[in-house]
């Protein structure tokens, strides 16, 4: 292998999702522009709660997750996504383990206008 | 099932490809805030360009997508993702055919700053 491609890496999911298991928690894998891709396991029910200034996006790798709004509900299977609007309330459930991929901007706190207790840390890098 | 639910639509990847064959040419599937996720079919040489504004975030679905710089490249396999940093002059290879996400801002070019032949409309959503 040339030495000169060293500097370079890929990200690898798989190997980045080996390195957490709590569920819940968000952790930043890639920087592009000022948004983020954050890798998370979900398992449960979160809260309902809304990012009154940015859509977000739900990228599912592994299970099934359901997204929840107060009409409807949208569930992704792995290789499916969604982009939940600005200003939409809704409530992630995960019946099994979930293992997700979210881009939003840098900062976005999971817990929206919520805070609360399932407030996490949004600005750790694995 | 709750006829609720119907107004809410996972896209799925495997099948938005199922909708197009070509190689080179984006399909926006969906869009957050100012940002667009397009997915392409890639295969063969691309050429050297550079996007002077911004990050491009390149996520292989399928198949190994090399990515070169003037010095060295980074290799990324289905599962693995890169962001190519702006200003960075770059030139997708792919030996055989890749499916890829891309992510970047709306509007842009997939030439960069080159423009020419290989120039293809950025508008097209499938």
């Amino acid at each position: 292998m040339p030495a000169t491609t060293s500097a370079y890496q890929a990200v690898n999911l798989a190997q980045k999702f080996s390195l957490f298991s709590e569920h819940w928690s968000q952790k930043i894998i890639a920087q592009m522009n000022d948004y983020q891709f954050k890798l998370a396991r979900l398992q449960g029910e979160f809260i309902w709660h809304t990012h009154a200034d940015t859509d977000e996006t739900f990228i599912v790798v592994d299970g099934e997750l359901r997204i929840e709004f107060r009409d409807g509900a949208v569930t992704l299977q792995a290789g499916e996504m969604y982009v939940v609007p600005k200003g939409k309330e809704h409530k992630p459930v995960a019946e099994r383990e979930v293992k997700l991929l979210l881009v939003e901007p840098s900062g976005t706190p999971n817990t929206g206008d919520q805070g609360g207790a399932r407030t996490t840390p949004g600005d750790v890098w694995i």
